[in-house]
């Protein structure tokens, strides 16, 4: 059994960590968190062993009545692969740590792509990641990004990408986030962030990308543009290829959602966890071809859509077994079924 | 001078009106609502004379104390041009009295084209509409979308463009409208009405539009991709020929408006009426050329930026001047200054 340690444990560490309890490849040794708040109590109730990742802070547990196992070092040492799930820029600094100890660690999207050895998408690059020490999985909005573009690469080639990334401005628990009434152009200039962060993934592919943030809170929305190199004959075939691939849900248009609300509450409907939606959500309408340039709307779950990638990024990085047969596994043991059970089929 | 009626008093045409009456050449003739409300009440407080749009709802407008003119008819045979501010679906049905006096009319962009004679953006087709009887003064997005056109069609030649808007979910004073914390893909099939309603000023331009809806009141937001035929060496040199248009405002970095909110607020601070803001709000750091595609983004004021563009139509139908001395004319008149006053030059 592959042992993993979670370090951070906010939106996305508790999150993988219930992932990673499901495989039956795995287990969690513990999980590393800062402070005691209602996470740390959740993961008391879920059995996880908690440890200090801050020395200084371990009396506030105990005045919270909260058992500790260790500190987060006693975590790393014991663990086979680590996935840091702590908010951006600590995990460049946890990265001597887990070196010191020969841990591999997987660090989040939010990190930069230079402080680790190589960036990470299950679909589509699996196998460049076994052996190393510092292993990326790219951020949320990359992440469907790249389940789109590669098998449009792969199929079609792609002579362009060009996609506008409508984001929402927090997430739900985030009350100091903004904007509220306004639709802000984010960045400014050009491109965002992401388009870069996209070639991490897919070295050599053009690509442009405009990020605007907006008041809402539940999920990002990708309105995209594939210049396609050998376009198929319709839009259809796309739409059905698409549909065919893992942790893409192509939504038919008789579900009738409308938006990432409706998306939600389908998967609150559906007994998701939290709620959560691990896949790319495509509308099947917008899929259109109009001569070489495909057009389509994608809703992304900001929360949730990474930690599939991050269960595949452990076997990926211990050279356990490969693509396909991790990422059938992961699906099966989360039970991620695209559209979200068999109402679709 | 031209004697203006304005039939329908809400969002665009009390606007249109109080630009009308600014006008050297122009004059209200009065205005015509359907009911008592505030802006009937507003009406009277700035003196323009109230025709009554339905002959059976009279009385409501005495039982209020609000003193009409007379019935939206002699409005209508009293005027050379006819403005038709009134909801979409309504105007079309105006157009068979329009027709019965003999009197030209402007009708807005929620009219179907195929109900008037031609569409009009002043930058774009000025002497196209001459003698017409019926006009289509197109929508604030359509505005918004062929006064970037036009200067970069007859520079550069557009090979495509490819426009996601992000579109506000209803005007401040509509409570009813939303989404509240949603982004929605709207209309979910492609292509959006706005780039079949833009070849109705540009048939022959290649035009693919997205649209969506998201929880903001202020302003529209539009993502922009031209890909040109004979792009210049430079985005700069792409942005200091919209800065020299009329009616696009290309906002400079150091003036730190970051979205819909900082340009309404600067509105307000400039005195401007209702805080309107009636040019393309362009952002200079956002004007790029990558290879031959242009990207930016601008901000577009859905209640305000076809004020302009009516005046001049009332202009260009008469075969009154040409296009320019009519454009300089409507916005010396309304103050319409590119940068709010003379602080960005």
């Amino acid at each position: 059994m592959i042992q993993v340690g979670i370090n951070g444990y906010g939106t996305i560490g508790k999150r993988v960590a219930d992932a990673v309890r499901q495989q039956p490849d795995m287990e969690v040794v513990g999980v590393a968190k800062t402070r005691p708040n209602f996470e740390a109590r959740g993961a008391v109730e879920k059995g996880y062993d908690l440890y200090a990742a801050i020395e200084e802070r371990k009396p506030r547990f105990a005045e919270a009545g909260i058992d500790l196992a260790g500190d987060v070092e006693e975590l790393v040492a014991a663990s086979d692969v680590v996935v840091d799930a702590c908010p951006s820029g600590i995990g460049a600094d946890n990265a001597a740590m887990y070196e010191e100890y020969d841990t591999p660690a997987l660090l989040q999207g939010g990190e930069d792509a230079a402080v680790v050895d190589a960036s990470f998408n299950a679909r589509s690059n699996y196998d460049a990641v076994e052996g190393l020490a510092l292993v990326r999985v790219v951020s949320c909005n990359t992440t469907g990004l790249s389940r789109l573009i590669a098998p449009l690469q792969e199929h079609y080639g792609i002579e362009k990408v060009r996609a506008t990334l409508v984001r929402r401005g927090g997430d739900p628990a985030q009350s100091g986030r903004g904007p509220i009434n306004d639709i802000l152009p984010n960045p400014v200039g050009l491109p965002s962030h992401h388009g870069p962060d996209v070639n991490t993934i897919f070295p050599d592919l053009a690509i442009d990308t405009l990020g605007l943030k907006v008041p809402a809170t539940l999920m990002h929305m990708h309105s995209i543009n594939v210049q396609l190199e050998d376009p198929p004959a319709s839009g259809e075939a796309i739409r059905d290829r698409l549909a065919g691939e893992r942790r893409t849900f192509v939504i038919p248009e008789w579900l009738d959602l409308d938006g990432a609300g409706a998306i939600k509450e389908y998967a609150q409907d559906a007994g998701r966890p939290r709620a959560d939606v691990w896949e790319n959500c495509i509308w099947g309408e917008s899929v259109t071809l109009e001569g070489d340039d495909l057009y389509l709307f994608q809703a992304i779950h900001q929360e949730s859509d990474v930690v599939p990638e991050n269960v595949d990024a452990i076997r990926a990085v211990l050279g356990e077994t490969d693509a396909e047969t991790s990422m059938a596994r992961t699906d099966e043991a989360m039970g991620l079924d695209e559209g979200f059970g068999t109402a679709t089929e």
